[in-house]
């Protein structure tokens, strides 16, 4: 299978190429707004691969680039720049493609992170609301800390939570988190049902600022 | 410390009472609306525990009684009755106090449970709202499965969560959690940060719904 990971040069998107890249067989495509910038980044992650001793070719490309050649995409931007990758990328995705969207609206003061959605009610229902028709949007990977999932020597045992409409979307992407190494993809229901799954991650920033030893904490469900 | 547990006739006010009255020498007060109904139960409850080789003495009063000689009220009731429920004792309730919520608004739809506020953002913020001048409230205890923890039987090994803006309060529920065994306490915030921790009750009961052998779980930080 060929993913691409669109933002695939920032933090999640890195992490998940790492990993990917060396749990897998699958075909990794780092895309980015600036293609030099996704090939310098597909560089590094393999010299990065090459340095636990996994030899693996990763490409770089222009987004349209990445999501025209893949079988899955993911959306591997901020929050307010989703709908904005989507519309660039939405002539790209056939209709076999899985759009995967990791984002989460938060909003931080002085008391600590707040879940923010859109006014749609998540950034997964705003992904499926913006993707061309026929093209199915799953919501996956938000509560994971982008640096302990970077990190290869650290062993993740942890859960990722699912929400989609698709089921056979659902079901493909539940098959490419559990090939992940550590990793226990679990279902969380619908779209309807992001929300919950999406407030998961300012929850998750609040419990690493507040309690010692948490940086980088995430979950398991027992 | 003496504990009041409101609607302690109920299935977490049941679960806590039980947890508590065996792992500690606190002294259990159950609440009801029916102070007949609480004696009942509490008898139930000296039952229960002798059952497992702990001969305690619980008590129940109408919740006006129970919150009037306690340190610590939990208010083990549905949202929608929480505000009754503190107007009812407020005058009860003396400085020293603390009231500790578990509540969570929610809405079930065909498509499952979908975390529903009050427009304070918060139940434990409308509580905090409704609680007398000088009288800290925290919120605890949202994502235990009630059947769970009343069975006596079942190592917990699980997380709560606290939330709170008064620090000594929440320190007291901190403390009053980690004497529970197999419970791990970790701080979530001020009350700001309530919400993120309600909606993670939701997300469980979805789990428990699209998941096999996910039946009344909890979760751990890790």
């Amino acid at each position: 299978m060929r993913i691409a990971l669109l933002g695939g040069t920032g933090d999640i998107g890195q992490a998940l190429a790492l990993r990917w890249a060396r749990d897998t067989d699958h075909e990794i495509l780092v895309g980015s707004r600036d293609p030099e910038k996704a090939r310098e980044k597909a560089d590094e992650y393999e010299t990065e691969l090459d340095s636990v001793g996994v030899e693996r070719d990763v490409k770089g490309f222009a987004n349209e680039m990445a999501a025209d050649r893949a079988d899955v995409v993911v959306l591997a931007v901020p929050a307010f720049h989703v709908r904005d990758l989507v519309a660039a990328v939405a002539d790209r995705v056939a209709d076999a493609d899985v759009l995967v969207t990791p984002a989460v609206g938060m909003d931080r003061d002085e008391e600590g992170f707040h879940y923010k959605p859109p006014k749609v009610g998540s950034v997964t229902q705003l992904v499926a609301d913006a993707a061309p028709d026929g093209v199915a949007v799953v919501g996956a990977f938000h509560n994971l800390s982008a640096d302990r999932l970077a990190n290869l020597d650290v062993e993740l045992d942890l859960d990722t939570l699912l929400v989609g409409d698709d089921e056979d979307a659902v079901e493909t992407v539940r098959m490419l988190a559990d090939q992940i190494e550590g990793l226990r993809p679990l279902k969380a229901g619908g779209l309807a049902n992001a929300a919950e799954v999406e407030s998961l991650t300012p929850l998750l920033i609040n419990l690493a600022m507040e309690n010692e030893g948490m940086h980088d904490v995430g979950v398991e469900f027992k």
